[in-house]
This record gives C-alpha cells, structure tokens and sequence, in this order.
C-alpha cells in the first residue's frame, strides 16, 4: 500500500531465514481484512510503501534449526500476531503480548498478502491442519482461525458469554458475523445482531443472530433495549471501532453487564464515568484477540465441518486482483475478499 | 450540608413509617465518608440543604406491616444503598441497581448522619447483627460493611483477586486501605500500595501491603514497575476517583490485567484506545459496590475479629461533632471519623 486507496502488485525478493527460529512459507491462501481499510482510507502517501496482509495458510517450504515441531510440506496456518508461545504472557493465553512477539508487515517482517513470507518464531506460531491438503474446501474456514474467526470468539470470551446471557452484537463485517457464531457456541440463546447489510445479517442470522436491528443511533438503542424489557444486554460484543459504536455499545448494555471489544478503536478518549460505565457497574474489556490461544479449540468444530465460519468469504480473487479486493470491500460490494494463490 | 464547607446539626422532625415496607432505627453509630467530601469542596450554596450520610448501624424501633424478618429492638446495619433483595439484579448481586432500590440522603429519604432515619425496603436492606449488643467494641468494624469494607471488597472481586495475583492499590483512604485487606483475604501475595500518608500506609502494611509506594505520578508508575519485573500488576484497584488515579492505574496495570474502580470517578472521559487498554487487551471495571451482596460473606470474620476494618476509623465525634468530622478529614488529620450517637 503506498497511501489511501493506492494498493499495487509488485515484484519482491524471495523471503529467506534470517534466524533459526524462522520458517519460511509459500502463501496458499489470504485475505483483505476489514482493519486494512483503515490506512486504505486514510494512509499518507508514501514512496516507499508497506507490505499488507496479516492472515494466511501456506505450505512450509524451508525451515530454521531450531524449529523442530514443523517439517516441509506441512499445511499451516498463522495467527495475525506471531509469538513463541512459551513466554509467560503466553501461557496465559495472551499471546498478542509474547515478549518474542509482534505483527505482520511492519519493521522487518512482510505482508501476508504475498507468495512467501518469512514467519518469525515458528514453532510457536505455525499451527499444522492435520489431513488437509492445498485444495480442500474448508480452506476459507481454516483461514478465518487467522484472525477474524478468533478475533469474534475473543469477544465473546472476554465478555464471558454462556447460556443465561443475552448477547448484542454491533457490527455485521466477518468479525460482527463471526461473534455472533462464537456467542451461539458459547450457549447464547437471545443474540441481537445490530447492522444495516441485508445480506450479511441474513448470514449472521444464519450464525446464529435470533434478532436483527439495522436502525443506528439512539434509535438503534431504543430497538435494543425494548427487545430486553428495557434493560439492555448483558453483554455487548463491539466489532466496529467507531466512536459511535462505542455510544451505541454504552446504551445498549445492561446494568452490570459488558463491553467487549474487538474492533480497532479509532478513538483514544471515551465516556467512562458515572453517566456511562461507573453508575451501572459495568465492564469494559477486550483488545487484540490473542487467537494463537484459540486454534487448538476451534479447529475440530471446522475440520468436522460442524461450523462454517468460512462463509464470511463472498469475493475470491488471486493475487493479482488484490487491489479489486480492498475496492469492492471499501464499495461494500463484498464482506470479505480470499485471495487464491 | 448547605454548601460547600457548610455542615450544620440542625433539629429536624422524627421519621415515620410511610410504606408497609418501612422501618425506622435509631442511628447507634454513623460515619463520615471519603465521598462526602466532594460535595464538602464543591457544593454550590443552598438555602434548604441536604441531609448527609449513608453508612449507619442502630437498632430497628418501628417496622412496616411487611417486614417480616426484623423485629423491634434488632441491632442491624445497611449498606449504603437501600434494595428489595428480591428482584432480578439483587439476585444477581447487583443490589445498587435494585429496581424498587436507590441512595441514602437524596428525595424523600434521610442521611444517616442523624438520630434516626426512615429505612425504605427495610427487610431486604437491613442486615441483623446477631449476638451483638449496642456497646460493643465490634460496632466501629461491624460500621465498615456499610461501605467501605464492601467496596474496598468489590474492587479486589470484580478484579478477580486470587493468591496467582500481583495488585496495586491506589489511594490510601479507608477505601483503598481496606481494598488491600480484601486482597489479602482473597490470597494475594503481592500487594503494593500507593499512598503518601505514612501513618495510614502503615496500617495498610497490617492489613497486608507489602510494598508502599508513596510516589505519584509518573515516578510512582516507574517505581511499581520497577517492583514488578517492568510488567505492572495483574490486578489495580483504584480508590481515588481523580483523573491523575486513572492514569496511574493505566501506567501500573500489566497487559491483561484488570483496572478495578471504585473510587467515584470526578471526570466522565477517560483514555481507553489502542494507547491506553485496547492495545495490551486491559479490562476495566468496577463501580458502586452492591454491598447487600458481600455483608453475609465478610460479617464472619468482622464477628469473630479475625479482621478489624474498624481500625480506619481514628476519630470518635458525637453528632454535635460532625462538621468537625468534615474539617478533620478534610485537612487529612483524620482518616475516617467515626459518629457515636
């Protein structure tokens, strides 16, 4: 990406090992991410570009000394953080603040939106898909363990959702659709989906969604808390990032109840004083979903075919067409862009 | 109080019963709380005044038809909310947000710094202390799970204290001294707090401190962090309310960790993106603790001495007293003063 709507396809030197905790990996499959319109919206120009992607299954083509669980030909997939999974802060499952850790295509780390790409601390990043091959269907299901299938089970973990709490989820983009699955996972029976796209409330009813609101605003909170007897949600899952999605979030939640979020917020300062979140004892929680933490859980219920969290995927292109991906998703002509490699 | 800095004992009529489920007690001990003296700083001139008060034990004297579950002559306590215990948030232990509940000294309800005072949903509000008669020497500590004891409770359960925790405690009033004992009940090893009033972090010591730090600011963050191996601590409680806690809280706190408050906050915007808790996945919590819930649990302890939270109290006034009770504390040469009626 070289500024604002300026995404190209260009020729890169081949990633090689630098350390011999790294592992080198031919890109299967990829993806556009909601949070990459971010700087497709507002980046600086820039002669000097940065590569994209944070999310890929590929195949392991070369490997470091030290990386012993991984051996070439293996089908992966990576977390959209990479981490040793050893440090402390890993084993508590936190693994987007691993002390050996850090994200994609920034500093000296490329892109996931790539050929190859060069994955720091392998062996505790790379998570095998046992009897899978290169063209097997559930591809675009495994992929969403990358980052917004973990990101959407992040939200209603963190929010504890279970069978006695009523769920509002705001947002209907993968992560949105995708807490509403994770919710319904969890036992949720009442999953009040908030989002204006027909099309992909439909799915996210489909998920799991028992109501839909697309009204916004105060209005949108007023649907919400007449659904609820008047009291709101015990837990509100926000997969927007907004500033008014953080509003609608605070109107809808119910005295005692929680506030997880998952989408970027695009603001630093918020209401969270006794108007908003002290008086009625609320929960304010979540952040980058540490879904490196998640994989070994949610993996079963895909590879059975049990879940399909992979039909958030509505576009596929291959590489070359990338910059159509982030155009039709910024159009909101597709929910979300797979890149075939 | 009539203004700020304004607090007069003014005759006033005796309470009567007004609903069937009402009662009346006579007041044996009331205090004056850190939270009064907002209002003592800023409250705006008034000609009518509002009675003050909302932690007092006393002995019930005249009960509603509908109280089943007290007689005459009970010595009992009530936590500073009123609540019925009965619908669906008492339930839940969310008595402060009790649908037929609400707050001692404001509309039609008296403060408990007085003689008597009208208690509305008597029977869920009032708690009998058995087997304690009106000159016990246990009355200062049995006075403490009004509200400072539960609240300082409040802050280490919404954190989710256990021995695996590391904890800040910020602010060295009765609150955040007795967030440090809760601490220690709930197993905390490690529990530092921030106070620069050594006579009280000394007794925050006895109450299971095991590091002070008086700095504030950014050299109190430095100096926690120091102590913590550069990470911060896994839970902070914070019992100030001002905007400089918060950021401190902020600064302390370790990625993953729980900011708990339940000191009222004095400001209604807070930092809460990718900066501050989004980035290191941080949850904020807390708020007006729902005391009801926690008195039956922390009355055994007080009952059998195994913990003294009455030791907070270090100025004994009759009622005439109070306004030298404001100006005590309000100067700092008092910690918490104690009505004796």
């Amino acid at each position: 990406m070289y500024g604002a709507g300026d995404v190209r396809v260009e020729d890169a030197p081949d990633p090689v090992l630098r350390q011999p905790t790294d592992a080198i990996v031919r890109i299967v499959r990829s993806c556009v991410c909601g949070s990459d319109l971010h700087p497709y919206h507002s980046m600086p120009a820039s002669r000097q570009g940065t590569p994209m992607g944070h999310e890929f299954l590929g195949v392991v083509e070369d490997l470091g000394a030290e990386v012993s669980a991984l051996a070439r030909g293996d089908l992966v997939v990576a977390p959209f953080a990479y981490s040793d999974n050893t440090c402390e802060f890993c084993r508590e499952g936190l693994h987007t603040s691993c002390r050996n850790g850090g994200f994609w295509a920034g500093g000296e780390v490329g892109g996931g939106q790539a050929e190859a790409i060069r994955v720091p601390q392998a062996q505790g990043t790379l998570v095998k898909l046992p009897g899978v091959d290169e063209d097997s269907a559930l591809l675009p299901s495994l992929l969403t363990l990358a980052d917004v299938y973990g990101t959407g089970h992040h939200a209603a973990e963190q929010a504890r959702v279970n069978a006695r709490t009523t769920v509002a989820v705001i947002g209907d983009g993968a992560v949105g659709l995708l807490a509403v699955l994770a919710a319904r996972q969890a036992g949720a029976e009442r999953i009040i989906l908030m989002g204006r796209h027909a099309d992909r409330t439909d799915l996210g009813r489909e998920f799991g969604a028992t109501d839909v609101v697309a009204e916004r605003g105060e209005e949108g909170v007023e649907l919400v808390r007449e659904l609820t007897g008047g009291d709101g949600t015990h837990a509100v899952l926000e997969a927007v990032g907004h500033m008014s999605a953080y509003e609608m979030a605070v109107g809808v939640v119910r005295p005692g109840g929680v506030i997880s979020r998952v989408g970027v917020p695009q603001y630093e300062k918020a209401p969270v004083g006794f108007a908003s979140l002290f008086g009625p004892n609320v929960t304010l929680t979540g952040g980058p979903a540490p879904v490196r933490a998640y994989i070994d859980e949610l993996l079963p219920a895909v590879l059975d075919g049990t879940v399909e969290p992979g039909r958030v995927f509505d576009l596929t292109i291959d590489l070359e067409h990338t910059p159509d991906g982030y155009r039709a998703m910024d159009r909101r002509e597709a929910l979300k862009a797979l890149i075939r490699l």
